[in-house]
């Protein structure tokens, strides 16, 4: 900061105009005469000026700041999010700042209120998770993007996670499984428990039910996968089919696989959801439940500014609003039928 | 913000203090005693203050907010680099913003430079980048993380990408391949560039030299690993072992490989860079140049600190500063003798 000297009465100065009326130019505020507004952002290039965040902030009261509340960057899964929902923030004139949320999250939520943010993106929310609530009564806007709150408050972007998983259960039933495993994901987030929903409700509509002792529930990355692969595959009768609550469980269950000498698909079907870039690489040609990852992050952008923007929109009388993305599924190589 | 009616008058007069010795307090300015600053601390608590952002930065001048810039967040390698960042700036009360630079970054620029940051860290810039020269002269303090400028201005911390391109060469030459090739980074990066020149000149000492026809130069990501790979065996005679500049360069190459129908080792030695963990995955198993990226990420975090933090750090007097980390070879199962 100490060598930015130049300040909006410079360019007030050598635009002929007074130092409010440098301010209001610059921010595109319609009293401002287009000539005037010409003349401000000539005398602002000429000096070089740069308007300082924090006075413009205390006027506008808009930040122009967007959080984004994300646990887990290493998942290869949330840079699929994170770029787009950037990309569509940057588009609209907003900047994004990441936060990671810890379980004791007071300090966290403390920083999303402070102030500094127009809004909030919730990624990683967990069914029971405080944070919604807390914003809501502190009139701080949010959007859910993937997961939501348990209870359909708030507004979200989100594929339809139960269809989903019912696509992978009606391929495996489809392929003559008739021992199936699940390594689901975490039991306290939406897309967790309604892909495992969709799927066993589907398989019971089959006559099927996932094999007792074969489901297992983790974190939503790879290392859940690799880990625990193993001890879905040590029930009796061995699963020969197993889906996974995403392409990151999956990918680590081909690799656990790989290294325990399994085939896949000849000796085990594996199915992913989510669809990552990943998926497709030649390594695994996952079979997985895939949607658009990038109209998801996009849609989520524009309910969290549209709720900004638009000061009705915020009224407590109008109720969540949501954007549901279609899943498909997506058939490559990681699926056949049973071994004899 | 509406909802946030709690101001520091109101803390001011629970505490039965002024409102300036509130806001000194609460930003621990020594000339408030340690009675007086629990008093308010108390108050502040039991009515559940907190202090904006906006009014506090006019006052300290201080914003603890760090921009990040990246271009590639998809990219596998930066997560790694991200997360450790993060929580090191986090661990020392500052937070991280994302921005994502683009080639014609005079928008960037003018948003890093606009009194919301204390300082800079500079991931994926290129070796003619103006922004830290730009940076220099406006006063921002920044930092050079992996990559770093080409005339050696500006703190940075970096692996010794020379030592690890003449690892990568002497396990090559040592094993006996005779045509080797190479699908490289950016030329315009330092990373990319001194990578390459190591292995180069240690395979000249070997008496070796990489083949002409067989060198290819990419951005450092799967998708020119994938791309790149088919016209770097398409030289004759065919190269026996590729060296790639980066882990995501050599999985996209090792998928190619699958495709193609080649084995790796057997067919083809394939050396990476970096040490990602997708490297150790049973999938690819890459033989590669490892780094410590955490102690790297932290590093930078900590030159950046210092040099916010210490006014004397940043006089011109003081020459910059480099963190340089020492790689070693990791030898998994992409390497192998040339077939007969």
């Amino acid at each position: 900061m100490s060598a930015m000297t130049i300040t909006s009465r410079d360019v007030a100065r050598l635009a002929g105009v007074s130092q409010p009326t440098v301010s209001r130019a610059l921010r595109g505020d319609a009293r401002v005469s287009a000539a005037t507004r010409e003349r401000v952002t000539r005398a602002a290039d000429a000096l070089g000026y740069v308007p300082s965040e924090a006075g413009r902030s205390l006027v506008t009261r808009r930040t122009r700041r967007i959080g984004t509340v994300v646990t887990d960057l290493a998942n290869p899964f949330y840079p699929h999010l994170v770029g787009p929902l950037h990309d569509e923030l940057e588009r609209h004139g907003y900047r994004m700042m990441m936060f990671a949320e810890r379980s004791d999250s007071k300090v966290a939520t403390e920083r999303l209120l402070d102030g500094s943010l127009d809004g909030v993106v919730l990624m990683t929310s967990k069914i029971d998770s405080m944070l919604p609530a807390e914003l809501t009564r502190r009139g701080l806007p949010y959007v859910f993007l993937n997961r939501e709150s348990g209870d359909g408050r708030g507004d979200a972007a989100v594929v339809d996670n139960h269809l989903g998983g019912r696509l992978a259960a009606d391929l495996v039933a489809g392929l003559g499984h008739r021992h199936i495993g699940g390594i689901f994901g975490p039991q306290d987030t939406t897309t967790g428990r309604e892909r495992e929903l969709g799927f066993r409700l589907a398989l019971a509509e089959h006559g099927l039910a996932v094999q007792a002792g074969a489901v297992r529930h983790g974190p939503f990355d790879f290392a859940a996968g690799h880990a625990l692969l193993a001890e879905v595959l040590a029930a009796t009768p061995r699963p020969t089919a197993v889906f996974c609550g995403s392409d990151a469980i999956a990918i680590g269950a081909l690799n656990a696989a790989l290294g325990a000498g399994l085939r896949v698909p000849e000796d085990l079907t594996v199915i992913g959801f989510d669809d990552i870039p990943m998926a497709s690489w030649e390594a695994f040609r996952l079979t997985t439940v895939s949607h658009d990852l990038v109209e998801m992050a996009a849609g989520a952008a524009r309910l969290l500014i549209g709720r900004i923007e638009t000061e009705e929109a915020r009224d407590e009388g109008e109720g969540p609003r949501r954007v549901v993305s279609v899943p498909r599924l997506v058939e490559r190589g990681t699926h056949a039928g049973p071994p004899r």
